[in-house]
């Protein structure tokens, strides 16, 4: 595990595919060093058959671009790599380059915690070709996962309606980079607290946990089981109550929450991990009461969702708190957010005009937006998001009342409200623009962006598609150029 | 992000839930200090509906736990936290004591890329009951996913029909971990490559990449980037057809391949990356040896699975090598293993004899197995597997040729053939009992294995179960245990 591997805080630059180094070599021996791409990164269809996506990881990007250096031992690895064909992949004079290369990207994101829809830019990265190609990989390792999985938690944060929802996730996760990562964007997404201990340390994030089935096992009885437990934390106690049986599992609880209360303390709480959530704590809730415990709160767990969740709400469910595992770290059922990389822009020097760029496919759903494209998110009158615009920077917006819808040429939408640019400078020549939000602010924006988003895109069901088109110089200038590239044309060398 | 955060080295034993230090103060405050556990990690229902799962992770075990210890930094942070009823969440002289813990742990483990079935413990764990809490999400976190996507791959592998099949998951991964566990776990389950740089670098796997469609975009047109790439890599040279269109990108990468061949080069492959793969390939294969370049190989990629790879052979695609991403890294349709650790045996310490402790549950299939288990697999005389009995160690069998079904104790299985002990010691006592085989003896044992499976348990549509039974003491054991559990009936105190 490479947890334990103590060379991995130097590789940042490996962490990638091996097609970027090789396309890197190409670019540096074809003498574009200079040429100049814009790239953006995104998604082409919501997750979960939602209404909207959650942008995170994109807090972390200026660290991802300041720690990126190919060092010696790198350097070293790749000039040992044999091409297939025989003879060294790399050459020594590329590898030379690469040493100590520093890259010179400039970076625009949405902020994280805000919404994001499909085929919009969440990123867009901008600078040599090569060092955007450099940093492909690991931008997409960082943003794609974590926006899936916010998305994930915001739903699941939806459907508890205000009750605390904890990320129990870490050990289905894929090692400890996935635990952190779930724990990370799920508190931004609206989560109370994780299970998981080093995301409390390095992100500070409120942890949360209190003891297992193996506890009441460990024990002669159940009884004397929880009795040690509340002994032992009678400021953290929750104890679970299906080991053995739920029924039984009550009465101890209740014994001892009696006990709790004669020493001056009180049972935080139960859990139930298996079973008919819904009956059992129905059952549960009578019993305490009747014990005259009201203030015991039921927290259950056992694979969780979104779905879940509103099911035991609609029958009636007492429950005070969640523990989602499972479903939340491996994003079940959609377990990719499936974003891509596109070029969008060349250009010959940072001095020179950009020239537009697209890509086509049999599937014309994957056919990209070209130039260099900002968004302007409309807000009406209370502040609510009514339709997002893609338009090309530096350019001036034709008509900022109509935009083309992305998909459909020939649908169109009305705007109006006040726009507001969607993406934020975050690296700047290689070094950050600022300092980070911190994910407090995130969640705070995610809380209130969720908040403000129209109820009809916001419900799991059919949900209403957020209006997101392309201003109409746009779309034409997309029209124009998917035509030239199917007739095969060449445009003007640039670099 | 942790790949950037100087901390990540040293906090191995915070990669945890909370819970395992909640009862690891209380088994301390409550004077169990020197009771001792076994737990065993196992599964209940094999992956993607199939009929087996390759174990993997398990050589990163003995890593894990040898470095495992909690640094001043860790103590701070622990010291800060507060329990949610006020004051400190753990007391100080209980940190003073995890202060430098060493886990004096002995686990034994199923070789990585042997198979495993349900229910039989993939890794049993023994030693101190707190050392075992404290280790357990950590190992869960390492061998759940790896064994998901190893058991994952080697179902793309068996599709690929011995075509070569490379992992290009990174992006999708959740992380850096994520996409090192795809690249390593794939390895041994018969993948051919990675397009992971820092898994070849830190595993030695073979990396393999050519170009994107951005490097056909960034150029004039797509002949002027097949010629830039064929001649910076002409070793490595697969040209991507599919930026504009397929037929175009035919004929200029035959143009290309020409060129090659009078510069005394081969191209040595195609790459197509969307649309219908079956039809473009036999298009692609057509042309191509049409055109006297037959040794061209034609490489796929482009959201698939061990599912459309069967379809594209069925149709009869001349496909000659696949690239595996998303639904690989993401273990699609099925993102967990539900792996999960019980306790199975308790005493008060080392000396005195184990008592077999079980988990009941509404739901009777998470009914546990009680006893320190070992398993023991027969071979018939080809050396192909015929059943997995779980027996008791350190007792003798009572019947040789009998088990009786996990699930149902009505059911019992005849045995005949060569019994193996499946499990083998990984650590004695907090350190690596052997060095680790390596990835390439793992993957040359899983090759093996899944040769040797009858092929009624590998094949994907309805597969027959592989036997897994209880010895009939064992079966005898949790019977009564359950029905003693059931009573609320309380066992003699231990530690």
């Amino acid at each position: 595990m490479s947890l334990t591997d103590p060379t991995r805080p130097t590789d940042v630059c490996l962490n990638t595919d091996l097609y970027e180094l090789t396309m890197a070599q190409g670019f540096w021996e074809s003498g574009l060093v200079d040429s100049q791409a814009c790239f953006n990164a995104f998604f082409r269809e919501n997750p979960f058959d939602g209404g909207y996506a959650v942008a995170c990881g994109m807090g972390q990007i200026a660290d991802l671009v300041e720690n990126f250096v190919f060092t010696d031992e790198d350097v070293e690895y790749l000039a040992g790599l044999e091409a297939p064909g025989g003879g060294p992949m790399f050459k020594s004079s590329f590898l030379e380059y690469l040493r100590n290369h520093r890259l010179d990207l400039t970076i625009d994101a949405v902020p994280e915690g805000e919404l994001v829809f499909p085929r919009e830019p969440m990123v867009r990265v901008m600078g040599p070709v090569i060092d955007c190609q450099l940093i492909e990989t690991a931008l997409l390792n960082l943003v794609n996962f974590q926006t899936l999985v916010a998305t994930k938690c915001a739903r699941v944060v939806r459907a508890a309606e205000g009750h605390p929802v904890s990320d129990f996730g870490l050990r289905r996760a894929q090692g400890p980079d996935g635990g952190l990562a779930v724990a990370r964007a799920s508190y931004i997404a609206g989560a109370a607290s994780t299970s998981n201990v080093l995301a409390g340390k390095i992100y500070g994030i409120p942890v949360f946990g209190t003891h297992a089935h193996s506890w009441v096992m460990a024990f002669p009885s159940e009884l004397d089981a929880f009795r040690a437990f509340a002994k032992s934390s009678p400021k953290n106690c929750v104890l679970l109550l299906d080991t053995y049986d739920v029924r039984q599992g009550i009465k101890n609880a209740i014994t001892v929450a009696k006990e709790m209360e004669q020493a001056g303390e009180r049972l935080a709480a139960i859990r139930i991990d298996s079973g008919d959530l819904a009956r059992l704590s129905k059952q549960t809730r009578a019993a305490f009461d009747e014990a005259g415990l009201p203030y015991v709160k039921i927290s259950v767990s056992n694979d969780l969702d979104e779905y879940t969740i509103q099911s035991l709400f609609a029958q009636g469910a007492p429950i005070d708190s969640f523990g989602v595992g499972t479903k939340l770290a491996t994003c079940d059922p959609q377990p990719s957010l499936g974003g891509v990389y596109k070029l969008s822009a060349i250009r010959g020097g940072a001095a020179e005009p950009w020239t537009p760029v697209i890509k086509l496919s049999e599937q014309a759903y994957k056919r990209t937006i070209p130039g260099v494209q900002r968004v302007l998110r409309y807000y009406d009158d209370a502040g609510c998001p009514t339709a997002d615009m893609i338009c090309l920077e530096g350019q001036p917006v034709a008509d900022p009342s109509r935009m083309t819808d992305i998909l459909d040429p020939f649908a169109s939408y009305e705007l109006s409200g006040t726009p507001v640019e969607l993406l934020e400078r975050v690296v700047e020549h290689g070094r950050r623009a600022k300092e980070p939000d911190g994910i407090e602010a995130a969640r705070d924006r995610c809380k209130g962006a969720l908040m403000r988003l129209d109820p009809a895109v916001a419900r799991f069901l059919n949900p209403q598609a957020y209006p997101v088109g392309l201003e109409g110089g746009l779309a034409q200038l997309r029209h124009d150029l998917a035509h030239e590239e199917r007739a095969g044309s060449s445009r003007p060398t640039v670099g």
